[in-house]
């Protein structure tokens, strides 16, 4: 079994996950071109896949066909990676990871960035790091009392449900066929559509797969929608937003910050438009990547590579 | 009435309670011998206090006996600020806020403080907008599975309990009397005495007043049943801890992170040991000052000014 890394973090690897099996890396910003030749090259059968701005088209699939047995991805939405249907006529199997795996761990971060946010952790630690003492400097905001709109009904979006369910807030959740009865329904929150979510809730946490249908759902016109001063946390992918409407809506005020883990092109350019904005709280695509769920993930990663 | 208002964020004031009563403001840092001056040559009959670092003393309190009519503390703990014996036998009356009008911030805080530290979102957001996208730069942490040790069972406490309560976490809790059946019991903490709290927790919340008995409980007899790694918030009193003992715990490594909001001497000056320490995540005692319990508290304490 000969593996071609693309686009993983050798770091985490050895730090994580030191029994990891060893192969070739590549960056996640290779062309077509060079992929099939070092697959050619190295004979390689296995490709683990850890990079979300690489689309394996059917073209290249039938280029590899010959050699590429499985390609392993390290998420667990892929429909933006790889053409299915493709794959699956060229006899190349796909695996991605379980969808249960690190759900808990992401509707964690987005409570921690979206508490952040709310109560200025940041701000406040970077002032008193320079010697000043301002109590003013944020606006300190109570979770108690208000709205928290959740878009997404998976593992994520329930999950972040229940951490906050003691919290005195009005749960909204947002799923994508609102007519089929949920299978978890509980008590504590209530299920809305998109555009009544956006313009009751305070605070929004976005937790849906990238679809088609999902692709950029929340643009200029969804935004308009927003109740002014809302705050909105990203764990799903970059793309479920349309970036230039976000940092729009930031810019305007409508939408007083925006933390977001995940972009539509990662890793992130420093000329980001996010990059540069103030109201943003930014992280790595790490809300999943716990000293646990790392394990956890590797364990399960390479323990899908038999071919 | 004449109020002199000693310590008290004009800023504060003027944003969040335009219609306070106006008066004189003075700084925390002001000698006897000043204040007793300012007292006399204003008429002051009201001292409105919002500083921590400054204590009336019996002497004191007899210079200002024949002007002073109230003393109008801004905090619901009061014990270290002023001699209240002294005060009643002086005839002058000492008024605190109550107990329960900002716990649920206080403890949201608390647990804002700790998501950041266990998901290092600060280093995340300062790494990405230098333009570096290291996913492996903070060790990010799962809440789900941990222990929490929650140091007092007053409202903030058992506000924090609640708050986790559905997190997955074993939750456990010391208070001043353990031999007391506690009046809310609830099936999803137990009571345990510190040093088991110490040895046990993974992430610690202290939440206790300042009293003789809490004064420098955590020392370094008590830091040294440390479980390693563990982290520390502290939305108490600066004075809860002994402060150079939480340096040495924090710079061997057996105490991972402290979250203070609460330092022992505030405003807190740049040389502070703390504000060098980069395991430390620092807060200008905010956690009760959010735009709700700002208004409510203000309302509040100028509500009892009347002499």
């Amino acid at each position: 079994m000969n593996l071609l890394y693309i686009g993983a973090c050798r770091e985490n690897l050895e730090t994580y996950y030191p029994d990891y099996i060893k192969g070739i890396f590549i960056d996640g910003g290779v062309t077509h071109e060079t992929l099939v030749a070092v697959i050619k090259e190295h004979g390689i059968n296995v490709l683990m896949v850890d990079v979300l701005d690489f689309f394996f088209t059917a073209d290249l699939l039938e280029k590899v066909k010959d050699d590429v047995r499985l390609i392993n991805f390290s998420y667990q939405s892929i429909e933006s990676l790889v053409d299915l249907d493709a794959a699956r006529d060229f006899g190349i199997i796909v695996k991605k990871l379980p969808r249960d795996i690190y759900c808990k761990e992401v509707a964690e971060f987005a409570l921690a960035q979206l508490l952040c946010a709310c109560k200025g952790s940041l701000i406040f630690d970077r002032d008193m790091r320079t010697g000043v003492w301002n109590q003013a400097a944020h606006t300190n905001l109570s979770m108690t009392g208000k709205t928290l709109g959740i878009v997404g009904y998976g593992n994520i979006g329930r999950h972040v449900a229940t951490l906050c369910q003691t919290w005195g807030m009005d749960i909204l959740v947002t799923k994508k066929d609102l007519d089929t009865p949920p299978e978890h329904m509980t008590p504590y929150y209530r299920f809305v559509d998109l555009s009544t979510l956006m313009a009751q809730s305070n605070f929004i946490v976005l937790a849906v797969p990238l679809t088609k249908e999902t692709r950029y759902m929340v643009n200029q016109e969804c935004l308009a929608k927003l109740k002014p001063g809302a705050i909105m946390v990203n764990v799903s992918r970059g793309d479920i937003v349309d970036e230039e409407a976000v940092t729009h809506a930031l810019n305007s005020g409508v939408l007083y910050k925006y933390c977001t883990d995940v972009f539509s092109k990662e890793p992130v350019e420093k000329s980001h438009c996010f990059v540069n904005n103030p109201h943003t709280l930014l992280s790595p695509h790490v809300a999943w990547a716990t000293k646990m769920s790392l394990k956890k993930t590797y364990d399960i990663w390479f323990g899908q590579t038999q071919i």
